[in-house]
């Protein structure tokens, strides 16, 4: 029995029309173009699209992969017609620049998008995905000639992008790159080195794809200063636009993974190719950051998808599977057993699912437009503001969401039992596929630092206020509010174990800069916790609304009650742990000799 | 670069010779024949096979997997050979009884030998370990003529054998089963029905397999009360012991699964095959509860040993692996960049690794022991107290060593960074293989309401004692011991934790037999927490008295102690968390209705 997808339409809608209050926005020129119904319209279609088109090969993708012969790939069956579905449905410009020939959408909707089509088929996200952040670096750090040879083709998802960042010694220290540009007459360069690890690096889904290369020009400052962006088309373009000679790229082996299969992983090998500086020498890694956020951020929606996909089998497999009676007494008498959902462990595991997926939707969501009003909203202070939230929350989207993504497919496929670990029940491919949202685009570890070492401290501890304020000012709002203690109590003593631990921390770390990598990776969990928390109450005062206004759909609104009820006494207390451990300090971390392991 | 496995000689020495004192059993069979001495040296012997012969074969085995052909089983390149020297080496009959040709050995070296092979290669340990459990069986409740038919060449290793308990609709609720088992007038019986999930069902490396099988005496009373147990041996045994005829199973298809894919997964049919009847009619799950505890336990140290060899290549990467600088400052700073083993946050997670490896191999061990005293003890009195030890940790083990086995082999993979996701580093085989023990012999739910439901009321309490009774005294002994407070004062706040929950979970599971099911897997997890706490205590003590006796090895003491305080101050620090999820009750888990989902 193949897996399934649905579109969670309902719980987006809910978000973006309930949770967010996108109505002030409605000036902004993003969201003028994005009423309520047009962005109801664009999630069912592309629901569909996801549902009827993407998730059909989903299985059938990871069981052919894709093939290398003779320096070209071939991806698995269906998916060349998949990506021009894709491309003719205008997916791909969604959210981009109107100048060049996007819908300029806000990026709120795109994640909508991002979310199911990680959903229904990560392997094929990755292709779109990787195009993205291609296109936002020329976007923002491209001259204006450059913007308009390769931007409008694009968008249109004629061509795809890459990003070419990772070399056999180095993955995370990118000052350790060893890839040449040698500067030509011309103002060109000549690229020569070996990338790995580049996702879509190689296809034939798109008739050119233009790469966008970190490497070092001779002479350059050593480590990360001496790092510049390059633009390597894999075809010359033509003045006219068209794809002209093969360029000195060339894709020289895939690699075999554990999941992601029908993902071309590449190794790429640069002789001597001819490569265009993105922006000023030196300064590429600068650029390769903007997209990065952008990307963690989209690593962890991918998550979320996966996440959101493994949960919908599990129940569908909970309600079928019949085994043993429920612990009061049989529930289906008339049957040989009860659906395993009568049991409460499997209803704690179905659970977890839940919450987390709902929750990190709803986060997710909120941070997508707050990433909307950073770059459109016409008030600095506003923007500002929003950044800060983006900021801070891009590590823990990124960490949180993957961990939790890749427990949620866990349990998913644990409800499944036995039938979970065998191939052709589809769920122990979430678990497989969702396992790189760990590692890749900086390890969950890596945005642990990020958030203890660069995040808190930035900006004298602005940055952090993005998120305290709002936190305090909602809890401000519902003291005393009978229905809501019961989420308002324990999100508020979460909130004081944070707030203590961050001003422990501050003080430790100055003493010894271990402290704070010692502490990062519960410290994000306590802090993911908390914004989980946070949103979780939001997303229960609103439900407690709607039940008093009594505007219909009780059972929807109960249910979200329910699992916020279920996050607060459930998964919040986890916190408890983590303050005891990040208070133990980097002791017992390190009281280990490197040489005694 | 493959993986490497190096038995973990010196830890199970401590584990055997000065955390477990077997002075005192000297003089029971099984011990008088197992000297320090040659115990010492089936380790060592064991540990070669177990890096020279299986490791090197199980990358190679999970490529090529297993093939099915005309309902014959080839097994990958190597396998078949390796399992002529484990044979050859008398690995298969290590602690069967010598009335059948074992050697006798005690249980407890037993589980060493399990643990290495399942570290070496999870697929090939399958074979022996589904051998070991028919074994069992057979000695167990099976007639003088059926012990001497079939003991002496499945102890030899010359036979192989298999247990056939799932249906496809039945897996957990064995009280479904369908198989049927018609008598014959030569007292025989014609099995018919499916089954699957047949780890060895069918397999190239034995002459003959000899099926253990759960079916139906037609006119048997409904549910688990109407099942027998029947030998059903793929060959018909000749007088002289020689395999003889076909008989009338044979194996139907194989599994394509995540992981463990050198084992032989297999859909055995059973047409009107020639079975005996194993002990009485109807007690057939009775005769297979022994096995299932023997296999639960197995399972637990299959995920320790997997855990293990994750461990040791994420280190050996640790090492090697170049990025970044320490955060103090370079630590090497005539490298490009400093090991990953500098940085904290690495540190965490291969601490982690360890504090569960070494940790769980002392308590497995510990349970071994009590196996052994529980089987061959001349004092009545001792024998129950050990059976109670083992009973109460069976599900424990099982289900917290599969867990905590596959959070290992994950981090060890997230050790690896990126490397980790692609197939030839090897390390995400130990992910995709250990997921299995988390499922089969019961999923780790069915361990959590065993002990619940099972364990802790059983005897009126009196199986608890078997824990609660030496833990108390432990931490009574070493009470105001200043060396030993920094482990024996968190052991005793979690320890009272837990006998708090246990008193309040009895209350509760009174009023609403849900309020087990609901704490269960929360109650498992603070449970195994507080026993691994005790474990971690008395190793700590015993490295304490080393290190004051002046007697040598200082480091590895002394990184016993780290290691105690890292389980101490980052791990046990989880029951605080635990106890609260725990006291939400079951209302929140099962507050949504079931249609809600």
């Amino acid at each position: 029995m193949p897996t399934t997808y649905t579109a969670p339409l309902r719980d987006l809608k809910f978000v973006i029309h309930e949770f967010l209050d996108l109505a002030p926005y409605s000036e902004l020129p993003a969201f003028s173009e994005a009423s309520p119904d047009i962005i109801d319209a664009i999630l069912e279609e592309g629901g569909k699209l996801c549902e009827q088109v993407l998730h059909p090969i989903n299985m059938s993708g990871d069981e052919e992969g894709c093939s290398w012969n003779n320096h070209e790939v071939t991806t698995p069956k269906g998916f060349r017609e998949a990506y021009q579905t894709y491309v003719e449905g205008g997916w791909s410009g969604l959210t981009s620049d109107p100048e060049y020939g996007g819908q300029g959408l806000p990026h709120l909707v795109g994640l909508c998008m991002s979310e199911m089509i990680s959903a229904a088929n990560t392997s094929f996200g990755m292709y779109p995905g990787l195009s993205h952040g291609a296109w936002a670096a020329i976007h923002n750090h491209g001259s204006q000639e450059q913007k308009d040879k390769y931007l409008p083709k694009l968008t249109s998802g004629e061509w795809t992008g890459t990003m070419n960042l990772t070399e056999p010694h180095c993955g995370t220290d990118l000052g350790l790159i060893r890839t040449k540009a040698e500067p030509q007459d011309d103002g060109s360069y000549r690229i020569s080195g070996t990338k790995i690890w580049i996702s879509a690096g190689e296809h034939d889904m798109a008739e050119n794809i233009i790469h966008l290369v970190l490497a070092r020009i001779p002479g350059a400052p050593e480590g990360t200063k001496g790092i510049s962006l390059f633009i390597v088309p894999k075809y010359m373009v033509n003045d006219d636009g068209s794809p002209g000679e093969r360029n000195g790229v060339r894709c020289e082996s895939i690699e075999k993974k554990m999941g992601i299969k029908a993902s071309a992983t590449c190794e790429m090998g640069f002789d001597k190719a001819t490569g265009f500086l993105v922006g000023e020498e030196n300064k590429g890694l600068r650029c390769m950051f903007t997209m990065m956020n952008a990307a963690r951020l989209g690593t962890g929606i991918q998550a979320l998808g996966v996440g959101s996909v493994a949960y919908q089998n599990a129940v569908a497999f909970a309600h079928e599977r019949l085994q043993m009676r429920a612990l009061n007494g049989p529930q289906y008498p008339d049957k040989p057993a009860d659906p395993i959902m009568v049991h409460p462990d499997v209803r704690r595991m179905l659970m977890t699912c839940r919450a987390f997926v709902e929750g990190a939707r709803a986060l997710a969501l909120y941070t997508g437009l707050q990433l909307d009003l950073e770059h459109m909203h016409p008030d600095q202070a506003v923007r500002e503001k929003a950044g800060d939230w983006v900021a801070l929350m891009t590590p823990i989207i990124k960490a949180y969401f993957t961990d939790m993504g890749s427990e949620t497919a866990n349990l998913a496929m644990q409800v499944f039992g036995g039938s979970g670990y065998i191939r052709e029940t589809g769920v122990e491919q979430f678990v497989r596929d969702v396992r790189i949202t760990q590692i890749y685009e900086g390890t969950n570890g890596v945005q642990a630092l990020d958030l203890v070492g660069r995040k808190l401290p930035s900006k004298g501890g602005e940055t952090l206020n993005a998120f305290i304020e709002p936190v305090k000012a909602f809890i401000d709002e519902h003291q005393g509010d009978s229905d809501m203690a019961e989420f308002v109590e324990p999100l508020s003593e979460a909130f004081d174990g944070l707030q203590q631990t961050i001003h422990w921390l501050f003080g430790k770390m100055m003493e010894d800069r271990e402290e704070a990598g010692a502490a990062s990776s519960d410290f994000l969990r306590l802090f993911a916790l908390v914004a989980m928390g946070y949103v979780w109450a939001r997303q229960a005062a609103i439900a407690h609304a709607r039940l008093k206004d009594n505007s219909g759909e009780q059972g929807f609104y109960e249910s979200k009650l329910a699992t916020a009820r279920f996050f607060m006494t459930r998964m919040l207390p986890d916190s408890a742990g983590l303050m005891q451990r990040i208070r133990a300090g980097a002791g017992p971390v390190m009281g280990l000799d490197a040489e005694a392991f």
